[in-house]
């Protein structure tokens, strides 16, 4: 069964995606003999499993910490740790009180002591000391999303308006040492764009952010305006940064599960980032033309697609990504698409992602459900829910982007 | 150089594509010995071409007979033969004219008679009678292109306000037989779709017509609502079709010439119609994950993508496609990808194309143009003529859909 095989491969592709084994594999590269205090500070969707990894694989070695995660992303306690969940993608007064306990803990060390800075996707709302007032901060945020500014245009914005971000956490730790290990979420694995580089020089300029108020028409103050033109530390000394983990390693696993199960896999990006419902079609597209193939294949796809959000409805890029895809690939035979965020939480919703065949337009219609009007409103989770076409597999502590996946099977 | 790579591809795809030796094929498989009287009508932005290529095959066997292409797409006199050139994407009073002369050429035929139709891209527009006021059809055609519908919405539309669309024009030749020649120009040779179907049975329904009203929100008379619910002809005993030319023999001319020169040719799709710029984001994704590759790669696709005009800008969906492409381009080398209508005017411009490589982004900025903000207006057009990415072949007389290739050259 192609839903079978779909199953599978997600699920090998979130495991072998973990932090775990990632966190281990930086640890190795750090040598932490001379370090007298070790300070652990871990932010982000993965805070948690990236703290829990680094905690067993050291030991007692951490003599204090702080993780800082999304809301219902704490698995437990971890000994010697605090642990704060706070609002995401929206910072909260939770985010306020965490962060600054983070910069208690960090503040008043030696040049004998080490920080070591987790980082992981989500670290931009979850590691926050806002330059102004925190529902300002909210409408702006807001702002961004709603008009489809990428990832890196958001956090140009925001890194200005902070006290931590683009690299003012690193510079108030010193004269200590930071280990930075990074989870990369961000297409590239741009250091300074992920969580917003609280540990890493800045690369974008003023005039970059200037160049986005415009693109997206934002309606900012007077006071917003002003910090948007101060420029960000564009060099630290103190700082040695582990991208682990990343989009690549989803699709190199994803590629190894569907050999198996006898599919001929075919990489076609680890860097897409159109417009999700686009993706969809254009993927459907390739499934139409490749139905005269005589062996099963796998094309196989990384990235993270944007949704331009014009409806009130329920969804996330992952869901909206495979529902524009049902209605030509209800003119296929024994194929299926499917997308998943490697987080498990596919935009505001608890399933990680979408899965469509070549059956799924036939269920919708037998429910009244026409996809393209339900795209409009933005609500592919309620049309998906309807046809068990949502991907469910809960937070995953990790987040390295999205798979997306079209199956052939003959 | 890949610039002369993708000329190379362009002249070789759009030759093959030529209709003459299309045309000639499908008239091998009519017999003609029986026919009395032979009338040709010849309607579509490949008329004329497909009109020549017919009388110079047949000889002085067509008695009579009238071509309807769009202005300045007829190459000069055809013996026997009325050439009109008429309105195109709208109709006009020529587009009027011209319709009435060729049914009162095919009016009181005898079934010893016979119609040649040849029938290409764009007859829509070019053969029309239309059942309301020109000035209301002109502002309905309109509103559908402005609001992106693809041609198949826009033509389910269009057959129910005129007297020769969907069937209607086979019906007034009975008790002749029509031999209908069909240059392809919609995705999956729907011939209810092409040119409307005048001489095949339409398979749309009158709630497929509701429901694009509803879809696109169409400001419609009381009148035409009238119109849009009388059904179309389901059946027509008079009529042989022959498709002859479509999209994937350019796909397959352009992996011809691709593979010739060097390339790895990989088609991935031959019914692309997503939105122009996410599909140029799309496969600029591509060629950045591929820059690994020791190999030159040509991805090939073949379709027809959609342009949401908000602008008041100049420009095509291929041209949009292309300048969508320059930005991430911009971080590989040696790479390009180009997008040409196989009818060699793009959307309302003189270009075929356009055409972009890892130098265009360099070369847009030190003109101070911002890629995105041009996208903002539909103004390609303006930003690849500034940096000599404009694709022109002038009308080439066929109309078999898009092109569009990626090239990533070793």
């Amino acid at each position: 069964m192609i839903r079978d095989d779909s199953k599978a491969i997600v699920q090998a592709a979130l495991k072998d995606a973990s932090p775990d084994e990632a966190v281990k594999r930086a640890l190795d590269k750090i040598n932490l003999t001379e370090v007298d205090k070790l300070i652990m500070v871990a932010i982000g969707k993965a805070a948690w499993q990236m703290a829990y990894a680094a905690n067993n694989y050291l030991g007692h070695r951490i003599d204090d910490g702080i993780v800082i995660t999304k809301y219902e992303h704490s698995k437990g306690d971890i000994a010697n740790i605090k642990i704060y969940e706070a609002g995401h993608p929206v910072p909260d007064e939770n985010t306020l009180k965490a962060t600054q306990e983070a910069l208690n803990l960090t503040e008043n060390l030696s040049e004998k002591d080490a920080v070591l800075f987790l980082v992981s996707g989500g670290g931009s709302a979850l590691f926050e000391k806002p330059l102004i007032p925190l529902d300002e901060l909210k409408d702006i945020t807001n702002q961004l999303l709603k008009k489809g500014c990428d990832i890196t245009e958001t956090n140009t914005i925001r890194k200005r308006l902070s006290d931590v971000k683009g690299g003012k956490f690193a510079l108030k730790c010193k004269p200590a040492k930071v280990y930075a290990i990074v989870l990369s979420d961000i297409l590239g694995d741009p250091l300074d764009m992920i969580a917003s580089g609280p540990a890493y020089p800045d690369s974008s300029s003023v005039q970059d952010a200037l160049n986005i108020v415009k693109k997206y028409d934002l309606n900012l103050s007077e006071n917003v305006l002003t910090l948007l033109q101060k420029e960000t530390p564009k060099e630290l000394d103190n700082v040695d940064s582990i991208i682990t983990g990343s989009v690549r390693q989803l699709c190199l696993s994803a590629e190894k599960t569907a050999k198996a199960l006898g599919y001929k896999p075919i990489i076609l990006t680890d860097c897409l980032n159109c417009e999700a419902r686009e993706a969809g079609s254009f993927l459907s597209s390739v499934a139409k033309y490749y139905q005269q193939s005589q062996e099963s294949l796998a094309f196989i796809l990384g990235g993270e697609t944007l949704v331009h959000v014009t409806g009130h409805g329920k969804g996330g890029r992952n869901q909206e990504l495979a529902l524009a895809a049902a209605e030509v690939l209800s003119t296929c035979h024994n194929s299926a698409i499917f997308s998943v965020g490697s987080d498990g939480t596919d935009g505001p919703t608890d399933a990680a992602g979408g899965y469509v065949d070549n059956d799924s337009l036939l269920k919708l219609q037998s429910q009244g459900i026409n996809p393209w009007e339900i795209l409009k409103n933005n609500d592919a989770y309620t049309a998906l829910k309807a046809i068990d076409g949502l991907i469910m597999t809960g937070p995953t502590g990790t987040n390295v982007n999205d798979l997306t996946v079209l199956l052939i099977k003959r």
